[in-house]
């Protein structure tokens, strides 16, 4: 099997670690995050797709990018909801998640083909992400248009919930995911953006929860205890003003104790 | 070499000519065109892609539609410009217009390889189209966008144009094209859509003008003189309300007289 | 007071009832339903606002439709999802939804004005009417919003919902709507749009329940039973294939019985 | 008469001088331009109407952030290409145009009146600007949109163009409108934003050619000649980064030299 922070995995691929990031969000005129400086750092980069952010140049130049990086590409297929930045929930049926998604796949595809490159991994965007791990059906959906897009691309996921399950169902590879900048709750999930300390801003601490997460599987919470959090790989939030210096923080940490920062699914 | 509507194509394929009609143009809601009717009837069938109509939904069901029936798959791709339906010509750089055409090239072929096929055509969509024969940077941008893509795709295009000229030296394959249901001027030029007798809406007049276009290369004009008119493939309006009934009588006006009717580029 | 549909109004404007419809829902090149024929048989229309359905030239068209047919001019605005038909939930703020809100209106009224009218209405469309009625905070946002564009615009709203209420205590006018063509539950809810029986057809149905709603308040459920439905105007779905031949079997019923068809907000 | 710019008022008001700039240019998730630090340096702001960029929340804010701030507000339409901001110029039709414009204008109403304020001024956007400068059935069809929606509301218009002529013709007040942030070339127009030296970026720059145009009606140009501009209104770029420190510059020049800053058609 191949499902990074599963356990066969922390067997045959001991000490590698993926850092991954959300780029090319900008559209038009507009432009948000430093992706100049924040990709080279990164082992996956999730490219917005068009829907939520992201337009026909900004992929296309960030595709390019992280090719000449050596960034593994992955898609970053949102809701289409631009003003609302993908993150206010849709009530879309699982056909129209699973046509969306096709359609996203696709026209990321055609600028990772024509630089040569091959899209490696899929990570939904903010209400798309939650919506699909509440529901079975969307979960189901999602993992079956991955498959058939191109079964040798790997899934991102929450550990433990709907979306991890329908992708192995599918017979996917995933990742689970967590975050080295934003706090756990004492249940082990993410304090609302919204919340007071919710985001990690000092490298430093992003950079001790990353290898506490790395090394032990578990996270400091907000209420000083302790969780487990199982992750093949962690998120840095690219919109955050400081991602590339929690970036530089969090590698910087994992290298000095020995880990190694890669894609699960590029070769 | 391999261009429909030029004297190796007369030779080698004589007697076979392609009907193509612009579908799969509904959004969100909305439908135009009689796609069920018109769709046996072609044999290549360009959808539009979801920038000047057509949207993820649309085009899955489309492309299924096409391949069921046997029609070779194309792709229509057009400005974004939904509200002006891509006929507004819209100022936009070489760059801009390959960008807009590789995510939407890239966005219908993720439908067509779910549903076991191949993009065959490309055929540009209304003021695209235009602004691509008459703009030497455009149909540049346009043909490369289209080789990088996938440099088995054929290119529709107005007979001796810019844009026939750039896909050729770009080595790809073109089919010149004719419209079935459109009156040609004395300069072997459309009459404007909006002019009087612009369109036929006969399906004998549209019959009668295929059958002219395919055996003597030529077209009565609207000044009752004659043009030539040279093409691979034969166009019929998809958004004319009768589209089904002039695809039918052209359909068996050129099959009476021993045509075949088939794409030149799908195998 | 001036609440339609409600004990006063019974009394001051006896035998007088209002019927609207939602028009102008077309866009760019596509239409939906039969303005031409529905608006004249309407006293309120409903007109989108260029956010589930509408553009800037459908709206000035329809505006001047109704305005020449002496038709009582409203505002129907959606949610921002042109290609869901305003009719998926979005988990908007109240806030964002207030804003929307003003815009629609706004917009709504420059070709109002123009024409020489005043909007004299808000109907909400689709999922932003049943959200609003659920929600205190946007039932709220939606009548303060209403309000400070303009305290004398009237509002349709569900009988004894949140909405109504909200709609009151700013001040507002209100108009309780019920549905003359669609079926109704034992729990004097609508049936779900999907479901067998949802929509009543044929027109002296729609006849018949209009009537029933308008003499006694009571509709007949799909359990054979009644149901309580208390009315200031009833709906005419404009994008049903029969909406002009169902709206003429209405008024013909009402008006046949002694009902004065009218706005309840126009003067 | 009351056209800023003329003669008329040079006597009348001499001495007065307008500062505009172009702001609420953010959309959704992004910024543009330091709007807070630039609106209180401005006597009118520009509001972009959520066409070419802005958006119901952001035009709010920033209407509020004007009154506020006793900055006359204004309309800033532009086409509908967001991706393209505005810039690409759309062959839409006159009439496409004055529907766009009233759509726009009572969007941005809605705001300002629900703050208590009136919109005193349109200006067109981008390629907007340009195009209906150079089409009589353009120019025409915009000034009779905004006299129709408010024959108070003032035109900021390029000097002795057509759209300034169509303005009076109209009977709207209008007001010259000359760059103190950009280079003119020889000929009396601006350098075109991409050649080299378009742009004068730094403040004592602008500020000498704001006085220069202010109090002579001339400008240095390119060649190092002089050419005459007349102008009623001074625009600095709200998206130069520099442009709060420009506005301020140009500001205390102009006031040094007795010059009042103010809105031509503000009370």
């Amino acid at each position: 099997m191949n499902h990074a922070g599963g356990e066969s995995l922390t067997m045959s691929n001991a000490r590698t670690i993926d850092l991954n990031g959300d780029v090319g969000e900008g559209f038009g005129p507009y432009a948000i995050g430093r992706d100049r400086e924040l990709i080279p750092l990164l082992s996956s980069a999730n490219i917005a797709c068009g829907f939520h952010a992201g337009d026909p140049r900004t992929m296309r130049e960030t595709v390019e990018r992280c090719i000449e990086a050596g960034v593994a590409v992955g898609a970053h297929p949102g809701l289409p909801d631009r003003a609302g930045f993908g993150r206010r929930a849709l009530a879309l049926t699982a056909q129209e998640a699973a046509d969306d998604l096709l359609y996203q796949l696709g026209a990321l595809d055609a600028f990772v083909r024509a630089a040569g490159g091959r899209i490696r991994h899929v990570k939904l965007h903010g209400a798309l992400y939650h919506m699909a791990d509440r529901s079975e059906a969307l979960a189901e959906a999602v993992a079956q248009a991955v498959r058939r897009f191109d079964p040798a691309i790997g899934l991102f996921v929450p550990p433990d919930g709907l979306l991890e399950r329908a992708a192995r169902a599918a017979g996917l590879k995933t990742a689970a995911e967590a975050f080295a900048d934003r706090r756990y709750g004492a249940d082990g999930r993410l304090l609302p953006r919204g919340s007071a300390g919710a985001v990690l801003e000092r490298p430093e601490e992003a950079a001790a929860q990353a290898l506490d997460i790395a090394s032990r599987g578990v996270v400091r919470t907000a209420d000083g205890g302790t969780a487990e959090v199982r992750a093949g790989t962690l998120c840095i939030h690219g919109d955050s003003p400081g991602a590339p210096e929690i970036a530089a923080a969090v590698r910087r940490a994992l290298e000095r104790e020995g880990w190694r920062i890669a894609s699960p699914f590029a070769p």
